[in-house]
């Protein structure tokens, strides 16, 4: 009713910035050529030429993602503790034991958000959509340094070459909690897959893991989502349930085109995990009025590598083959993207015309050709043809 | 210029016919219900109905591709050579040293010819296709038995273990050559990881193989395209070379939909190995005059099991999510099918609708609308919504 109560809810909203200032008062600085998807929590994708410029992609402009306030963990303190049957109790491992204990492996792997492409997924269909409006930069490539999860868990007592052949009673999801509060988890055939290489990572292309990426430590999981991928991972335990975290159970799952935000039945749909084969252009340039070149990336999960890019300069009625850049990696276990390039000739007598890319993986997979037969109302999973 | 002439092509023809039923001469007697889509060599699709009846395909029932004559195979002489970098001299086995040296195991698999559903492709698109005219019959659902590839290479002193952290110089492929004259080869990495579960089977469903099946020794990746599942497989060899047969050089590859049958660069183009998500509608039967009942199958390779089938039945335009029936088998390995059903309403004041199933992946893969994106002049891999 006038300036007093105004200068009340001022007030009140000036707390609530100094509050929430201090909750994410230790979040570190970050580079400006990020575009900021939002401040608190900080998330924010790579520009495309960023991406375009470098097969791997430096800390500082490594898109970040992240759902609470960023921790603060000392390395001399921390500790990793590991529950669940066959365990040994109370076993953990300072990062000094785990550095001196374990391999060290060094392994390639582009980590994807769920929601990468998802702001094209609204564009496409005039439907909502829920989350951040991220671009084709909620991607970036770069090689993570650790231990295999694996070989950790058999040192904590659990058999896991016998699970190798079998999944055993008790045990079908391995739960990773972070320090920042979230939590996700993997089911443990692909944690005990010796050849899908899960990590648990202190190394980002050869530096201390920065604050952002989940330093001291952090769990990496190659081929998979990226939300499963858990920061500052401070618990990890065995277990015949996924991990009750509200993203791992109301979050980050795929739903029917048809289903609602009042419909989708996230007890009934599965978590995402693998994710699908997905492309993109980064960046188009002219080499002369009639020529273009075309630069982009395209990836796939669970280890299978690009077999082929297709571009098409008339909107997909046409199409060539791009050039592939295949990282150097085994069959199967191809974390890494695949860069590509194409010179394309434009069509003649039309004024305006649309670029597209669209990759096969080397399980003969596809992308699909527009958003609608994908589209749910998490905005997830978008790998439609890129235009 | 006459009857002589006409009746010398007689004879020629004849004759030809006879070399020809002489060559097949020991091909097996089949079962009446096979739907036959070439004679010699013999290749016969399921029907729908008795793919629908039954989770696993009884033998008689399984669909057949053969590429040459069905060959005789004497299970007392019959020996398996394997050979390749670090394989001791000469190593051969007896099938009752397969039996009695390695650890028995039963896989249930369902293979799929590359070329299943190829008939869609041509009506699809009216562009020619290379191949015989596959309807939705080219899968069958089976438990095959026998031992693991990957123990009897260890045996035979093939450091295996070693391979699994990382691919070793020199061994690239794992070629097998059929009694046949057929040859396929996998990759290494494939081959030797144990969650891939490659089998050497002499049992099909509990029974001595069939002849036409490649009794009494085969090759079964699961996961992987049928033709690279050698029957008859006598011979093994580690190397850095795919096979150099004409089916894994010249054949069984995918192609952009703008490649022709002069362009297509079967050097450049890779083999067909794991096979993206499939689904197909095998029974529509009326409930009342507004409802339907549907059944079908879905599959995926690289041991990605179903999350989800959607059914419309207006062509596309809304779905409901089908019932599955999953395999029992652990996640990441889930080779069989999987079965779904749904009960349908048919749309109000429409005379004519169309019936659509697509499938969804745990790896989040999906199936393209339609054929024009994944045509090939091949047509294989037609993986299109199935209407
Ligand atoms: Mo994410
Ligand atoms: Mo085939």
């Amino acid at each position: 009713d006038g300036p007093s109560d105004l200068s009340a809810i001022e007030e009140m909203q000036k707390s609530e910035t100094e509050a929430l200032a201090k909750l994410f008062g230790n979040d570190p600085e970050r580079d400006e050529r990020l575009i900021v998807r939002s401040e608190r929590p900080f998330n924010a994708e790579t520009r495309r030429e960023d991406l375009r410029d470098s097969f791997v992609t430096p800390n500082h402009l490594h898109y970040k993602r992240n759902h609470l306030p960023v921790p603060v963990v000392d390395e001399e303190e921390f500790a990793l503790e590991i529950e669940g049957p066959h365990i040994e109790d109370g076993f953990r491992l300072s990062i000094k034991e785990l550095k001196e204990r374990f391999e060290k492996a060094d392994v390639m792997v582009a980590l994807q958000c769920a929601g990468n492409r998802r702001k094209d997924m609204t564009t496409g269909t005039d439907k909502p959509v829920k989350g951040l409006p991220w671009e084709e930069g909620a991607i970036s490539n770069a090689v993570w340094s650790g231990v295999y999860l694996r070989d950790v868990l058999a040192a904590a007592g659990y058999p896991v070459k016998e699970y190798e052949k079998a999944h055993m009673e008790g045990v079908e999801h391995v739960q990773f909690d972070g320090l920042d509060g979230y939590g996700a988890s993997i089911p443990a055939t692909t944690a005990m897959d010796p050849q899908r290489e899960v990590l648990l990572a202190y190394e980002m292309n050869g530096e201390p893991i920065p604050p952002d990426h989940g330093g001291v430590l952090r769990v990496v999981v190659p081929g998979t989502v990226a939300a499963r991928s858990v920061k500052w991972v401070n618990k990890i335990a065995l277990s015949d349930e996924e991990s009750w975290s509200h993203w791992q159970r109301h979050d980050y799952k795929g739903f029917s085109p048809s289903a609602t935000q009042e419909t989708s039945d996230y007890e009934k749909a599965e978590s995402i995990q693998d994710m699908p084969v997905q492309s993109a252009i980064l960046d188009v340039s002219e080499r002369d009025n009639r020529t273009v070149h075309m630069q982009g990336y395209a990836w796939s999960g669970a280890g299978h590598g690009i077999v082929r890019v297709d571009v098409s300069a008339d909107g997909g009625k046409t199409w060539m083959d791009a050039e592939l850049h295949v990282p150097p990696q085994d069959r199967n276990r191809r974390w890494a993207w695949t860069k590509w390039e194409a010179t394309v000739k434009l069509p003649k007598g039309v004024k305006e015309t649309e670029l597209v890319c669209k990759a096969v993986d080397t399980g003969y997979n596809t992308q699909p050709e527009t958003v609608d037969s994908i589209y749910n109302v998490r905005g997830v999973l978008n790998s439609a043809w890129h235009r």
